[in-house]
């Protein structure tokens, strides 16, 4: 009944290779091709009742697989689903079989919701091409959403169900990083629906806490635990959440940069009407007269806004140290989840791969992934 | 670790009475409510980790859980969930902890399907109610659809693992379901968005057997078996894909009919330029000049279209005896599965049980649910 692989004893962590101890180390480019290869597998997998088809039918259905691979091929850096292959590591799992199914489980699972984001947001792009809605329209691409959180599913049930692995821990642990994104892309959404602009800090760092924080980082490493039979420590959840709330900040920072090879549209977030701590912190800055100035800029359909007001949006974000606000309590965060983080990451058994989890966290919190 | 019911001998099936033998013999009327409460159970089950949040995100939180309850709590047939739990009694499952969850599962599937579907076709109105998106807009229900579907796979995680039950073979045709639903949506999707228009009648029958037979018919019959340790036979595949077929016919007629108490508009299919059987038929039996009128019709954009119009390409399926050639392929259809189905309730050991199934698929095939 079980499809979990061998039992191997420090075989580098990729599919292809487990059971064959010593093979290669894999490094951060070959680990991240491994993973984009799994989950390419994984959306290949369409099994449809075989029954004879037409030829138009079959071909239709061809291009369906194939739009199930359009986001997994774009480039994209897989830092979650490495973050939770070291963590197996650093946690001691001998065999790689497991987290490499969970790491590509999370990579279907960063596609997929982003073909659903997108949809949400109205995105133009996405890493650098058309959103796929704009290609292929909302119907479409929604239903390829879906097909591909299907796989996913599919893909998890090939894991293990014996020790090391705790099965149970890490489904439950799995699902719930769904549900929390889930319920904090709602804030989101809902705040955007109610054309609630007045969200405070406190209301955005728990929307981007559930949003963001779970599946970015919290997650990852206690899912890697998961896979050596380890418990995660309670106290690890908050360091991690702080390193993921700091990580979407820095992302909400950059999405208003210049945008030179990010692959997104120019301060995309003012044209989406998104709830940032940077506005959160401008609008509370903002004397009222500016403030509805502001609002009533941002409350535009995204059609109605031009560049030139934007970027006074964006100006005033600048002069009224919105953008530096943002940025202190990205470091603070970023500092005290790495403390917080590298403080369980010292008593693990696998010090090398320990080594690997902060740096790919270093990165996180520094830069947008 | 396994959540799974006590193993009970001939309770009734339900989540809540098994292990109490005799307590009762559920009707169709008990069972489906068992089953909708078992849904909203489901729904209920939203884990938001437990960090203290502000009333109005908790408030915004709650808003997001009853919205999720909004489609499983208007009124509804469960036939899918009911035709699973008969299956599993008549292929003798001593005790329907593992039925109800499945049928929970079908039900919940249902439900959030119907939610991205409604977005999709851009319908206006579910069982006689605004389309969740018409009342809260696209990206919230999408949102909440994906939440559905998250809670889904929550609750199939409950199934047992242990004889009778075949949780592998369960979750795989569960999956293979779902896929076969979304591949059928596909098809459906991507002529409407491409504009094709002469879909053959064969197209048509292999787009609805995706579509509509597996998770309507055959997932329902097979997962029952499974839950009794049993193999379903090969031929049980193509006598429900054809009991699925006709049940999407009539559905496609019904829509097509006065509305009265069906809860969706009237010709809705000719508003969404849905292709039907009904429409192959029609477009294969005019003039090309009718011919041209009729597309030119149906492909306007929803809003350009009016009831005279429609009522004018309405009226021509009737003189074109399109409406009686579905009816008809309907009938055949229902006929041809009833007697392949019959075959295999015939030889199952709980014959009782066997004449539910039957009165179902009997229901199921002759009126739409």
């Amino acid at each position: 009944m079980r499809r979990g692989g061998p039992a191997g004893t420090g075989a580098p962590f990729s599919c292809r290779s487990a059971g064959r101890p010593g093979h290669r180390i894999l490094g951060g480019v070959t680990l991240a091709t491994d993973i984009r290869q799994g989950v390419l597998r994984a959306l290949a997998d369409l099994h449809v009742p075989g029954r004879a088809v037409d030829e138009s039918v079959a071909a239709e259905l061809e291009r369906f697989a194939h739009l199930m691979r359009d986001y997994p091929t774009r480039p994209g850096k897989t830092l979650r689903g490495q973050l939770l292959v070291w963590s197996a590591r650093a946690n001691g799992a001998a065999n790689g079989g497991a987290a490499m199914i969970l790491a590509e489980a999370i990579e279907l699972f960063q596609n997929w919701v982003l073909v659903h984001d997108d949809i949400e947001d109205d995105s133009e792009e996405r890493r650098g091409l058309p959103a796929l809605h704009k290609q292929v329209g909302v119907p479409v691409a929604l239903n390829v959403g879906d097909a591909m959180h299907m796989l996913m599913w599919r893909r998890l049930s090939d894991l293990p169900d014996a020790p090391p692995v705790d099965k149970r821990a890490a489904l439950d642990e799995f699902t719930n990083m769904l549900l929390a994104t889930a319920a904090g892309q709602h804030l989101d959404l809902a705040w955007v629906s109610a054309g609630r602009f007045d969200v405070t800090e406190s209301e955005y760092l728990q929307m981007v806490t559930l949003k963001t924080a779970y599946y970015t980082v919290v997650a990852p490493l206690r899912l890697g635990a998961y896979c050596a039979g380890a418990t995660p420590p309670a106290a690890l959840e908050s360091a991690a959440v702080d390193l993921g709330v700091a990580f979407q900040i820095r992302d909400d920072i950059l999405n208003l940069g210049p945008g030179e090879g990010y692959g997104k549209e120019v301060a995309g977030d003012l044209y989406e009407g998104k709830r940032t701590l940077i506005l959160a912190h401008l609008l509370a800055n903002l004397r009222p007269a500016e403030r509805k100035r502001v609002i009533g800029l941002l409350a535009r359909p995204r059609g109605a806004k031009t560049a030139a007001e934007m970027d006074e949006v964006l100006q005033l974000m600048r002069e009224r140290g919105s953008l530096d606000h943002a940025q202190r309590v990205a470091e603070e965060r970023a500092a005290r989840g790495l403390e917080g983080v590298r403080a369980w990451l010292g008593r693990l058994p696998d010090q090398a791969a320990a080594s690997r989890v902060a740096g790919l966290l270093g990165d996180l919190a520094d830069r947008s992934a």
